[in-house]
């Protein structure tokens, strides 16, 4: 029986705001450390371990996955980035605040931006300094928006050619990560539609736990900690694309 | 002209005690988090960066290298593990104090078991557990005791195999390792005889450069930081094997 474990980050400091990330590099917020490291006990006190690590560019994800491994004294196992993992690219919308964003184009508009398969939001200008031209995207063609097909366009390739392959040699692998890779990875598990897959949310910091059969196909997930907890967090993520009332 | 840059972790818990650690996995110390941080720093205002790192399977390495990572900007980097480049084994000695054990088997004697190149201290029982039943060692030779010359026996095979193809390659590698597997690389790139190499002494939480020509000689190397602190650091770890007086 193979597995594979992913976390989405903890709380970053623009969750606590409510801004829009993407590739914006924002770290954890106390919270989010707080979540990490209880996720870290949940999975060493429910009998995981872990050879292997993979996460994404951006350091509210990387210093998830460092505390979760600090917790499980697996600070040894490698740690494999690569940005297609990263969060979906959230365009012009960067930074913005989310409730605020949603008084001035609508609920409707702005749940389309965040959840609609394949309506990216507006796209930073052409030539924008914002990431092209950071170091750690150096040959790679960065993105100017990105919808969740998008996302799912980078995440599923990783999935096959790197993630896959190493399940399969008998690696236990953990994954963390953001809300819209996850949602690619889960969307191609459970062959979700493109329109069922606008509700679905990732809580922040609960392990996400998928089983698969000896081709590789899940059959079983589950999120590891209190299940009360978790759908007050789901339905939370949900909400925060709402206007305040 | 290619580049390896070295760091020896931070003071640890039992280099503060003045304990052999060895293979034991001992944390930073306050003390040695700071460096860490400090080590970061200069590296970036040197206007270092990195590509890849590389550590041990100890957390007192990896605890460093994220310290600087984080102090760097780069915890989006890719983190290599690996045993062959943990401290050297010391067998019966790991977690002895150090002045105590010189008070009871002499200066001399604990300094031949610290420094000689081809004398390793009395080893574990065959079978013991310490280190042979722990997950990162399965399927590996876990040795009992080692001399510096075993560590730079399986150091070496890591330096051509692995650091060197990726030097080669066109990465900026940063190591985060231990005193004496750091020693066993510069006895090979400096070309250090088996008794030379007693007396050279590697400060913690001080980045080493290391400069190469094409065919990947070392041309040059310097400690990076205040040169007065970093010899009192060299002459402290010369001292801690002597008895108190």
């Amino acid at each position: 029986m193979y597995k594979l474990v992913m976390i989405r980050h903890g709380q970053s400091a623009w969750n606590l705001e409510n801004r829009f990330s993407g590739w914006a590099d924002v770290d954890l917020s106390e919270q989010g450390v707080a979540e990490a490291r209880e996720a870290g006990r949940l999975l060493k006190d429910a009998g995981f371990t872990f050879d292997l690590a993979h996460t994404s560019y951006l350091k509210r994800a990387v210093r998830t996955l460092w505390h979760v491994q600090d917790e499980m004294d697996l600070m040894w196992i490698p740690v494999v980035t690569d940005w297609r993992l990263n969060e979906r690219h959230y365009g012009a919308l960067t930074g913005l605040n989310k409730a605020e964003t949603a008084a001035k184009y609508g609920n409707e508009q702005v749940h389309i931006w965040r959840r609609s398969y394949d309506t990216p939001p507006p796209a930073l200008e052409p030539g924008a300094k914002a990431f092209a031209d950071d170091d750690r995207y150096k040959g790679i063609a960065v993105p100017l928006t990105e919808c969740l097909k998008d996302t799912v366009e980078r995440v599923l390739p990783y999935w096959h050619e790197v993630l896959a392959p190493a399940i399969r040699a008998g690696n236990n692998v953990l994954m963390a990560a953001h809300g819209n890779s996850m949602r690619a990875l889960v969307k191609f598990f459970d062959g979700i539609s493109d329109d069922d897959i606008a509700e679905l949310n990732i809580p922040n910091g609960i392990p996400l736990v998928y089983e698969f059969d000896a081709e590789l196909r899940p059959v079983k997930h589950y999120y590891l900690g209190d299940q009360a907890e978790i759908e007050a967090k789901m339905a939370a993520v949900a909400n925060q694309g709402k206007a305040k009332p």
